[in-house]
């Protein structure tokens, strides 16, 4: 059975439970506190050289890292990813831009704030963070204005990726009342069958 | 014909470069002086609505961007890309790991000091990209001492988006001196079939 090694308030981690669990895999979960520094241990760096969750373990030993590619693993000939070369490819450029310009502002932000709690203490880096940040959910709000998904009009790990932090942006301290095609699409991403909340 | 949209100083340009020229595919360039703000007119959001280079135009009107996810679409089904399904998760685990833990730091640092030639502005933000940047660099260490390349023990598009910006560190600072087997696996990746260099 898949081992899935996770820090369950990781939104990266969401990504994979929500897609197996969309996929009807049985996994199994080792948490991870990332607060403890449980993803530096030597034992962990053997499974991730890069000391980072998630990781699954798809046969013992056999260790996938990296969120996306590990729903780049599960999802691919699965409803989940598509046939067509270039919708394939434009759901990896979404993923992209999900850990390039959105994550590093977005989950960050939720991550001093509302994990560690230490809001008055980041304060100047969370200010840092603003203006990518909302750069990112306007660059998704005008694509969903046009779309009802990221690519080829249907529910693939595209909104997966981009819905794990994009929906607890508030929890990071972004107003996602100003973009009302992201709220509707959350909505939709909130009706696929199998849904599971992060919490 | 491909159209390439591309500032020719970025790694992240060159990867596609670099790709096309290897799988002998013939492309048109369009220089985008991002210093002059060309990736973030009207008329280049139409083509990269995040402002971005590189983006390749497949057809007229049809484009892509995020520099890995274009390699992904040019390599599938080529020697580039592989055949098996775990070694083809591991290529998008290193790609996601380039983009993520390792451009952020190395190229943000080249950019910094040897296309903007501002190394003494960005002195304290160039201190704090040091031990991120090498953190990266020893887990790519780590790897290519009982690897000769990143996945399957062939040259695929996982070396070249770790190639880009690693091969050019040290004009982000970074000593590559401490790092052996990176050293050699730079000189494998320079003796692969139609290489070009950056410039």
């Amino acid at each position: 059975m898949f081992k899935l090694y996770e820090y369950s308030p990781s939104g990266n981690c969401y990504k994979v439970r929500l897609l197996l669990t969309q996929l009807n895999i049985p996994f199994d979960r080792t948490e991870i506190n990332i607060l403890q520094k449980e993803s530096r241990t030597p034992e962990f760096l053997v499974k991730n050289p890069n000391g980072r969750i998630p990781v699954l373990e798809i046969a013992p030993g056999k260790f996938l890292f990296e969120s996306n590619a590990i729903m780049f693993y599960l999802s691919e000939k699965t409803e989940f990813f598509p046939n067509d070369k270039f919708e394939r490819a434009q759901v990896m450029q979404w993923l992209f831009f999900e850990q390039y310009s959105h994550e590093p502002y977005i989950a960050t932000s939720r991550f001093w704030i509302s994990v560690l709690g230490k809001a008055e203490e980041y304060q100047a880096a969370l200010q840092q963070k603003k203006a990518p940040g909302y750069a990112a959910l306007g660059v998704m709000e005008q694509h969903l204005e046009k779309n009802d998904f990221f690519v080829g009009d249907r529910y693939s790990i595209a909104d997966i990726g981009l819905f794990a932090y994009t929906h607890v942006a508030g929890e990071g301290g972004f107003d996602l009342t100003r973009f009302p095609a992201i709220q509707n699409w959350i909505g939709r991403v909130k009706n696929q069958p199998r849904y599971i909340s992060i919490t």
